[in-house]
């Protein structure tokens, strides 16, 4: 195999009460990716987007991840990656993930398939540390495994699957910037016992709803008692739009990542498109575009949809 | 329906990352309570143990228990309950929740099974109150559901039922005392972010093990970074209990609630019986008494033995 290409999915890290070890992917938005090995050694990116990403392999997230496994394998060839970004970087929603772990992916189907879901997270966190200082697994795990993730740990690399359930994702970015490294620096260094055994207690419900498929619990564990009361108000009528998600029938949801997307699940296709209209109207009311994204929870996360 | 005989089963609370929100049912030890609907109101309670626990109903575990269902009902019965009690007073194993729960469980079944588990949980709960000062449920719930359980909220009372793995469990109980309020003086008010993330990063992998029935994933979230280390020290060779119960083949295991029980979860029997040996041992060379008992995780919590 010489050339393929890949959709990659965007994902919500955290998860409400799950923070730093859980995940989720979701079908949209998504990247595109396109991989071709070369018979020589140069990584070469091209940007299809108006991000105005850098694309010197070194300073790019796909760029350092595919260096890395190169360097690995002592590989003579190279690879040529062309990249038509839809997740809009600091949207909160995976934007670098999907570059780092659509990397590793990438080659290791051309290099037919040697990684292990494992190695791919391993040289998918080198893509994450470029964009954001931090070695971290949150986005990249449920984009590699799908469905929802539990980062247990990442040294050693530890990633459990949960299941997928059947639910709907209503997404919406609205266009103001809340930088990861911000919205890491106001959290507290030190929680009180009583508020850790109440989040304890929600993360323990949402997992056991996820994997029981019970709705109802799922919803009344989306509940976090320690970052998002912090985080949310960096994020314009966050409040609001929370409360008018759970009234018109959302089983939860909340900060996406770190901000400043907001996320929320719900059973019905019908009420998650209700939701994004409401979002969209929210803050077109306060003159902040926003993009607003409706699919469900992801079960395979990454997905090649071309191989020559 | 005017006897019952039950078998009230022993309970592990917190189960090591789970502080405040798990807890497992055992098969042994047990407590054996016998209760005969009265046609006069009074409450008769007679212990047949050693124990000198409190006979007056409005100070003992199951009378006030039953006190509270006659005033909820208002009852013209009342009850006769005769406690055999082997869980022992202080052993961190329950025996407080199992005359609690016993005695909702009980008299709901010979008012027609009038209650829910909710409700008996609420009723059983001033039994833990009247012996702990605290209306906590984490040894309640597991007695009356069975298997293992999350005590997601006590106000309201939300309980969500796990799976009950196929393991073994050894316990030893060493005649030491350890005070519920000391031990729970002990602990510090307040944690850092850093390790509540690791804690439910352990909780989220143990709900998801029990649920997904993956022994290896139980044994490695049994991990406790902020509790465990703080009042391991009130219990004598705890270090060195845990770390040969591992060696022998423990999957995990730590501290039965406050303490001073000590219970280590395996797949087979004979691990699970060796580690009682070695527990044993271990006690018997420094001198101090210790009582071990292994069964099986008890999937139904309390049974009825006996209807007439």
């Amino acid at each position: 195999m010489k050339k393929i290409k890949l959709k990659v999915p965007a994902t919500v890290a955290n998860l409400v009460c799950g923070f730093d070890i859980l995940g989720m992917a979701v079908h949209d938005p998504y990247d595109e990716m396109e991989f071709r090995l070369l018979e020589t050694p140069e990584i070469i990116i091209k940007h299809i987007d108006a991000f105005g990403l850098p694309e010197e392999p070194s300073g790019n997230v796909a760029g350092i991840v595919l260096l890395k496994i190169q360097e690995y394998f002592n590989l003579k060839n190279g690879f040529e990656v062309i990249i038509r970004k839809h997740i809009k970087p600091g949207s909160g929603l995976g934007s670098s993930a999907a570059s780092a772990a659509g990397a590793a992916f990438g080659a290791n189907v051309l290099l037919g398939n040697k990684l292990s879901k494992e190695e791919m997270i391993y040289f998918a966190m080198f893509g994450e540390e470029l964009a954001s200082g931090v070695r971290h697994a949150d986005n990249i795990a449920p984009c590699i495994y799908g469905g929802i993730t539990l980062v247990k740990s990442t040294h050693p690399i530890d990633i459990v699957s949960l299941n997928s359930p059947d639910l709907f994702v209503t997404a919406v970015h609205p266009q103001v910037e809340v930088k990861t490294s911000d919205a890491r620096q106001i959290l507290k260094k030190n929680i009180t016992l009583k508020s850790a055994v109440e989040q304890w207690g929600n993360i323990a419900g949402l997992v056991a709803g996820i994997q029981k498929n019970d709705f109802p619990l799922i919803g009344r564990s989306l509940n976090d008692v320690i970052i998002e009361p912090i985080r949310s108000i960096l994020i314009p009528k966050f409040d609001e739009i929370k409360a008018k998600s759970l009234q018109l029938g959302a089983l939860g949801g909340g900060i996406s990542g770190s901000g400043p997307s907001i996320f929320m699940l719900s059973e019905q296709k019908e009420t998650a498109e209700k939701i994004a209209e409401m979002m969209k109207s929210v803050y077109t009311e306060i003159e902040i575009e926003s993009f607003v994204y409706v699919s469900k929870i992801n079960p395979s996360g990454i997905q090649i949809v071309e191989e020559v």
